[in-house]
């Protein structure tokens, strides 16, 4: 393949899944996990989380998990970081994208992050300056990722003002762009229209690429569709559908990978992905947590009869 | 209320949903349902099938059912009919829309109810004589509806020209309007978008405006959307998510009633269906067929926090 795919799908499992769950998996079975979505044409992985090991000692390995990716051809090697120590470890050892978290419910950011909305903006300068420190071929993309956007379990409805403001304060704190988070499954298709509407008003239409989608009450790949239709290209998404967020009682079930490539590729919109490997690579997920149940419509159906036919001449 | 809905949810788990599980219910079991059903505000529900009672041993007393449905008030009944002897039965029970399914893989009609597409047509002509037999006022709807219109387990895609053949004689035949189903859940958002557009083009706008969806590989809510945008205004679903097709092997799952409306009313789009109380009438049918699973991600994670205070103000 020599053409650019239509969109980016982001795996979040290694992150957001397994920070979510009891065991730990060993950092042999990740960097066998991450290789292999690699290997079938995921070009970005979030592979983990820099936070101390004793709040989230499932990804206590994961300067280690970046630098076995950082030896994997054409991939994009993104973390996240709760806050600007997180982000000076993600630097030391290399990565090529960094999320922070900002709940715009000042609530849920105390109680994920323990920070207020002006902490945290504090952090992101902070993290700027540090990235800024380093030379320019070397610096990551930074992104702020604007959590509990659709609501909160603990708030409710958060107000669009407020959002705004934060967004853009967030850039102006020096992001490279801004991305959507439905951290607690409320999304809806208008409402994901109206935020992406809203939030390009005051950020611009280039700084806002992605979203972050739940599928907690089953309308992950609808929210999808209807971010994809807005011209967002960047759609986080977890193997299994592991994952959630273990701080909004709740809410939990990240969008299934495998069900969102079946979709976009069905439509003839390009992931890049092959997904006949990518259903095997479940196999090693499995291998690696043998009690946790792994989600999927996709997978236990099968692909369509004459699936890779239709794709051949679209 | 007094505004009409902007969408209309056919129920037709008392169909589809007990057809396909083999515990039968008992008819006060469906009676007690369907009421309540009714009670929350759903409009048309497909409460039978008029097949012989040793093919489909669950629906049985689909006649009972329709008397009793057709005294509760605003209501459509709605049945299914294979064939002309059904369409009769079903006639002579009084109900107010008759569904007779066409596959348009002539390898799966013949499976499922052991008719050619010509045998097909004759039946609808038959059927359609039958109604107009029938006093002015007393005539029930009589929709044709395209199986495996998104492809087969069976044969795989079906051409397109013979899928639009199809709804053009269907629609010669006498029926008052065709309806898509994916019978296989091979349907795509691109896909309905495309097939929507096509089949209106044989049979006019007025004659294509619900649609039956499987939610097999996920993609149920968002083919809801992509329908819905394309202007459809009848959505078939089942509560629950019980049943699918017993002789589409490996197609299952109807999108669940309760997610479908959670979607709607989420987005501001009116379903006329109180949703806590639609809720609620899971509990009847969870009592009813105590051993059956009952699905639904709404269900399982609650409504959002403000919910009820968002669509107040919308």
């Amino acid at each position: 393949m020599t053409t650019t795919p239509d969109v980016l799908i982001s795996e979040v499992g290694p992150r957001d899944g397994l920070q979510s769950i009891s065991p730990i998996m060993a950092t042999a079975d990740k960097q066998r996990w991450v290789a292999a979505l690699a290997g079938c044409g995921i070009r970005e992985i979030e592979v983990g989380s820099f936070v101390p090991a004793k709040i989230l000692p499932q990804l206590a390995d994961t300067a280690e998990v970046v630098a076995f990716a950082n030896t994997l051809p054409d991939l994009e090697v993104a973390v996240l970081v709760p806050n600007l120590r997180g982000a000076q470890n993600a630097l030391a050892a290399g990565v090529d994208k960094m999320t922070v978290p900002l709940s715009v419910s000042e609530t849920h950011s105390l109680r994920n992050v323990r920070r207020t909305h002006a902490q945290m903006f504090d952090e992101v300068r902070g993290i700027r300056a540090a990235i800024d420190a380093l030379p320019e071929g070397e610096r990551p993309h930074l992104e702020g990722s604007l959590s509990t956007v659709f609501g909160c379990t603990l708030e409710g409805a958060i107000p669009e003002a407020q959002i705004l403001t934060i967004a853009e304060t967030l850039m102006a704190c020096g992001c490279d762009e801004v991305g959507l988070s439905d951290t607690t499954g409320y999304a809806d298709p208008a409402a994901v229209r109206r935020l992406v509407a809203a939030v390009r008003g005051v950020v611009g239409e280039a700084a806002l690429t992605g979203i972050h989608l739940h599928n907690t009450r089953g309308l992950g790949l609808a929210n999808a569709l209807a971010a994809f239709e807005t011209g967002l290209t960047t759609f986080d998404a977890s193997m299994g559908g592991i994952g959630g967020c273990p701080f909004a009682p709740g809410a939990s079930g990240n969008i299934v990978t495998e069900d969102l490539v079946f979709m976009f590729e069905a439509m003839g919109v390009s992931t890049g992905i092959d997904l006949d490997a990518l259903l095997g690579v479940r196999e090693i997920l499995r291998e690696a947590l043998p009690d946790e149940p792994l989600y999927g419509f996709t997978p236990d159906a099968g692909l369509p009869l004459g699936f890779h036919d239709l794709r051949r001449s679209a």
